[in-house]
């Protein structure tokens, strides 16, 4: 019986470990600066078109989000985000403990939109308040909705407008451009932000995140920066080799695809038990349900509670690069049982 | 032909990369709560003998000073260090990036000494100083010496004293362990000092450290500081995996005894070439040469220079767990023939 | 004609004014150590009945807020405020640029209440969270509201179940506790919370706030910390000498009541002219009027604009120990006259 | 009698005093938006010709110090200083506190040259260290030595040529401009250094030290840092009237002058007395003598221990504005009786 639980409770895709023993031997150099991480990086700009981006590897995702956040602000400038995005809720004060404020603001769906960006920018218009300087999404956000390319460049408009500077925390990117109603392309990532990141420990990876710094201006002496937050890997051939492995033959996408269309099935499982779901096109699946019933279903699957709606409750399954068809005809059948 | 530039050129030793092949397809428990690092912490408690001990596994070593030492201080507290030591010099300003101080003494051959620290307590005695609060050590050194087991009883019996916090940086313990001329056996480090760590990326890992914190006072809400450091692995039994591997039937030390092994047979060959080398019992192996040789060695072996010496140079050779002698053969050959 | 900003547009009482004058040539102790910080001290404590408390005087109010918030947290911990809190809106993020995350909730009437609290720790529940450790609130609060003695012993119940630590920003202390509506006593605040501040610049001295720590397990090493914080004054005796006379003969508690009965005396004008105002018994009047009048009111009387509302808009007023009764009258004249 | 303990023991000049006592009654713009400290700007960008200079009124030393460096670097970057630095040994790690390493070199007399500039520049030149970017001295030092034109000259150039920040700590700027020594002219100082600062406290202020940034670019959000710093006085007025004073009819200068005149009678007097000091030509005096004696003279005179010197002792005697003949008659009287 396999778990609902998260995208990351197995360890790697098979390709990547077999890349992985395929170089055991080798000798790299040493911090990021060796071939494989060479040829990643540019597989990379090359598909999401950033002209003249950078690429860094890091180990994980708030790392990630709190290395490339505090590389552009100074302490009295703050970075605008849903109040329900991960950097706000789930990362321990990972941002504040650098020294840096999250203006949050309520959103739609998970989403932000320009008018949230507005108002912030009217309100926080002195030297006694923090200084907006940068606008945070996720995509897909942390309730599994997603953006248009359409609202992409609307926010990026307004940031560039605002001197503020754009970044899209891709954990769940993969699942994000392959979702049925997706519109973006990948290539517009290299050119609709100042940065995002490509997520691997969430799609089939072992570990590893591909920073993509499009801006040049915000890749100064970044080595130095990574360095210093204590975020660079002796071995970073290791997640280089990765991601060389994971951008050959589409894999990463091929993986993303697979993974929401097992969402997909699940959705449409739910459904035909006449159960009730949240709108969301990526590999989260949420259903609503009895109290009794989530503790059960959480109890057996691993799934995670997600929010109390009076007498019912909101759980979050989610499917990864190894769910199966019989995983989930495992799922619904005993959800039709209970 | 092989380099000798550092221990961490080569991914992991085949058992590790085998392990992580046999466990890739299982559901496992995020952040670290898996059974396989649970079972690699049991093991760890054990051998190390930390009675009290709990044991967090963390993806590199400046990170792991960072977080021990970040954790216990104070912001006006500082940490007593050889000025060759490595949160001193070789980590970017990680430490005083996140708020401490160092305080820097001489030592001797890379190593520091009870009077050291009782100079600086009565150097830094009123409130306008930093306060001592904690001594800083790694064994092996940087410059591959080794602390005696009464040595380090000394120390931390002065630090008991004092009121200050014992931690040894292990990034190359198990060299250390395994010198021929080692008198600390495993189970001293759980006795002798407030936290150390085992490291794992120079010893045959793909990634990781363990620390091990021996005083359960400085274990309170550890993984909540792990986080909001932005440490904690989503995948952590990916660590647990290796270490678990790394604490069967001795492979660590094994390991360790390999690389010492070849570094002996370097330094032997050094000798027998009538060359001039600094003492080291370790895997660290630094020769004395002219300029104009250390540049060719330098080219063609990726071993760097550590030192101008006048008209000479110290360079550093590196061994590792892939070190042959057919390729200290080659290099002490290709020497001769300079 | 005399302007309503705010109650730091004088700047002192002629009384403080004179003791420094008295004092000038006198040598005394550097860093806060002399005599008049410790006979201001000893009466604070004796005032506010803090039994086992130390005073330290800070020079400004954010800088007071920020120290004592920061002496007590861990990064990974989080402090409880109002999203009206003077330290979440009007510090330019200092306490975020310190490390620190603001757990914000709604509260009513600028107060925080233990429902607010509860709920709180309800959510952050896990160590992927910030972990809620301190409450912090105003007294008087952002927009002039004060809290009753019973409010305040069951914001400190609440506090004391659930291992937080409470602290009031005095900053206008002076003015709630000579409040018409107020019953609370100044001997509660030594036994009401773990720490709280006495605010001088807000109440007629130059500069200097007196933080007084009730709880003794608060105040280890703080005068290093005050140091590390770069907030220790060389001139300390300066602060001291102020709050000694501030404590003489009444005159601080003189201030603060003779402030809020201009500002009742205000609201009172006000009224008689029907004009609408918020509910606020302290020294700072909200006055909700016409655009068109409210710009003409903020030129004339730099009264500042605090909220829109539609067609109309709030200002406000602030009174101080200089404000006379015919300052108002002739604010009130010029309002009819418009 | 009068002690020697420093140059901050007396509140401030009395002519600083009648300044606050006459405008103790005037409504000013808070947070250093008011006449005053324009005035007070304009007067010493014009003394000491900073043409495009801005000034920033801060409370105290440290705060200048930890203010100006840590707008300037990234945590990655470091600044260079003597080890006898007062932003090195007795600030408590208030600038590693905020995360900025403190690159340090011997120097010479606690002075800095350019050849150790570059030994650094040299030595710190891969990403695995801090990256230098800023040069601090003081002037006068901190062991009342004080820097001659040519070599503040020298040491901006080597600072430009490397792409550093040149910052002089002026805390006892008075002191050294007004030495008999000195040949550094009052309008060198807004052309040889992106930014210093003119001391307050230890030249007859009761507080404040007047920051000049030279160098537009570094002014930037300047008023933000410094509100996030928690910096920013409410009263800021206070230490403009302290400044537009000072600047007035020569006071600062003349204070200072008045101050090393009373330090040379003293030396003069030690000579006289076949005592032996230190070479100092500023306002702190270093006196050479048995361990005996100096207890005594520490007793009597408040002045504080330096170094101890095998069986003798160095300590420090520190004249201030209000030190007057008789006071050093009596003081060398009474060592003549010893």
């Amino acid at each position: 019986m396999r778990l609902f639980r998260n995208d990351y409770s197995e360890l790697a895709h098979p390709r990547i470990i077999e890349a992985l023993r395929r170089y055991q031997d080798e000798q790299n150099d040493p911090y990021g600066l060796d071939y494989h991480s060479k040829n990643a990086e540019k597989k990379i700009l090359e598909i999401f078109h950033s002209q003249k981006g950078k690429v860094f590897f890091i180990a994980g995702g708030t790392q990630t989000n709190v290395l490339f956040i505090s590389s552009c602000l100074k302490h009295y400038e703050g970075v605008i985000a849903c109040d329900s995005g991960h950097i706000n809720v789930h990362e321990t004060a990972a941002l504040e403990g650098q020294g840096y404020k999250i203006i949050t603001v309520k959103g739609k769906d998970g989403k932000l939109y320009p008018q949230d960006i507005e108002r912030v920018i009217r309100y926080y218009d002195n030297e006694h308040m923090v200084k907006p300087r940068m606008v945070y999404i996720s995509n897909s956000t942390e309730i599994g909705t997603i953006y248009s390319r359409q609202e992409l460049i609307d926010l990026y408009e307004i940031c560039k407008q605002n001197n503020l500077i754009f970044f899209i925390d891709g954990a769940r990117l993969g699942s994000a451009l392959t979702s049925k109603t997706n519109d973006v392309e990948p290539a517009l990532m290299g050119e609709v932000c100042d940065a995002f990141y490509v997520g691997g420990t969430k799609n089939g990876l072992m570990l590893g995140e591909a920073l993509v710094i499009n801006n040049p201006i915000l890749q100064e002496n970044y080595r130095y920066h990574i360095k210093n937050k204590g975020a660079m890997l002796a071995k970073g051939y290791l997640v280089g080799i990765e991601f060389e492995e994971a951008f050959k033959d589409n894999l990463y996408f091929d993986i993303a695809k697979t993974t929401n269309e097992m969402a997909d099935y699940l959705k449409d499982g739910f459904k035909k038990l006449g159960l009730e779901t949240l709108e969301s096109p990526t590999n989260q699946v949420f259903l609503i349900t009895t109290k009794d019933k989530a503790h059960k279903l959480m109890d057996r699957y691993g799934c995670e509670k997600w929010e109390d709606l009076n007498e019912k409750m909101i759980i979050r399954f989610v499917t990864s690069f190894l769910t199966k068809k019989e995983d989930i005809d495992e799922l619904l059948s005993y959800i039709s049982s209970l």
